[in-house]
């Protein structure tokens, strides 16, 4: 089973992903928490590229391609193995995040964006995507909180530093693909407190896995 | 005017470029020269991982959207700017490596690498592209020799520890790319001494610049 998880900046997925690991596990499933980008060891050196909020005058269409570069390399040498080992792939970020960063967000043709998903993640699409749903306000706080506290401001601020309007449209692109994929993707009410997000999320888990069996 | 180079590995383009350059200045043209992967801030960091041997297991398209990235902010940056002021640019490979490392070489989709080039390159092509083409042997052998001297084994052999079989095939995508587009595409034998390559090269360049006049 593959779960993604979705949201604007602050919304807590990583939290969550953690606390649903923990419950997985605890119930005897073998689990693998990842992120894009990220997940593998190019994708380390990518990541940093592209959330410095240091690396500046980056084009538009190359920030794409190394986010594809990531997401490559991320499915054939970690997500793919994996899967095929049995684990539960919990995923912070995957291809919905380029749909709404770079298209909703950046303007780049949604459509297109599809189609270098596709081929980028050689078609491996998520059973599940948890949309950690807050408003944009509260989850730029919230970031803002975070990275005061653990000192990244400097070092992981490029996308929190773009603008209140670009963040809207990231938020109104993923309820727009909530919309379009009601079955893939489930919008979980992130204003609640950790706990009843992660409920919400186990709940949306267990109803998959009885609807799978 | 916007001259790419291409060729394999120790057909001499670098050489060829930086004589065709000097020529071009000496007859009042402003001329620049760069190159791919590496025309820019951020593709220098990419020229880094994607030649030097010891970037191992990078899927091929991982490579490919690395590749792009560069391509993307490369177009952008430097060779728009430098042609809407009127400069020459001659550099030193561009969208037809894709096509034959990538696509004869690796094995991807052609006819797919071709619209990730445009999407890439926002579909600006060469006005010429001068395909330096020697026997693979020779081509490998240079290039073993020019690593030793400029002691570049390690940090740029990525391609050439490649098998004789891959390069084979790159050559071949070479000369089927030229058969498709003669106008652009223009074969030079680089098996001749570096100053009739240059006089080749000077020849196709002056007939095009005559004919565009």
């Amino acid at each position: 089973m593959f779960i993604s998880f979705e949201g604007i900046e602050g919304s807590g997925k990583s939290t969550c992903m953690r606390l649903l690991a923990e419950h997985l596990e605890r119930h005897g499933y073998s689990v693998l928490t990842t992120r894009e980008p990220g997940g593998s060891a190019l994708g380390r050196t990518l990541r940093h590229m592209l959330l410095d909020v240091r690396t500046t005058r980056l084009t538009n269409r190359a920030e794409l391609f190394l986010f594809l570069a990531d997401r490559a390399q991320h499915v054939t040498e970690v997500i793919r193995p994996a899967l095929e080992e049995g684990q539960v792939v919990l995923c912070d970020r995957y291809v919905d995040s380029t749909l709404v960063y770079q298209g909703y967000g950046r303007g780049i043709d949604v459509d297109m964006l599809r189609q270098l998903n596709a081929h980028a993640a050689t078609a491996l699409m998520p059973d599940l995507t948890l949309l950690l749903d807050v408003p944009v306000e509260e989850g730029l706080a919230r970031a803002g909180q975070r990275n005061q506290e653990e000192g990244t401001v400097i070092s992981e601020g490029r996308f929190e530093a773009e603008s209140m309007v670009f963040h809207g449209r990231v938020r109104e692109g993923y309820l727009a693909l909530a919309e379009e994929e009601p079955k893939r993707i489930v919008r979980i009410d992130a204003t609640q407190p950790p706990e009843d997000v992660l409920l919400s999320c186990v709940s949306v888990v267990e109803r998959w896995l009885h609807s799978a069996e």
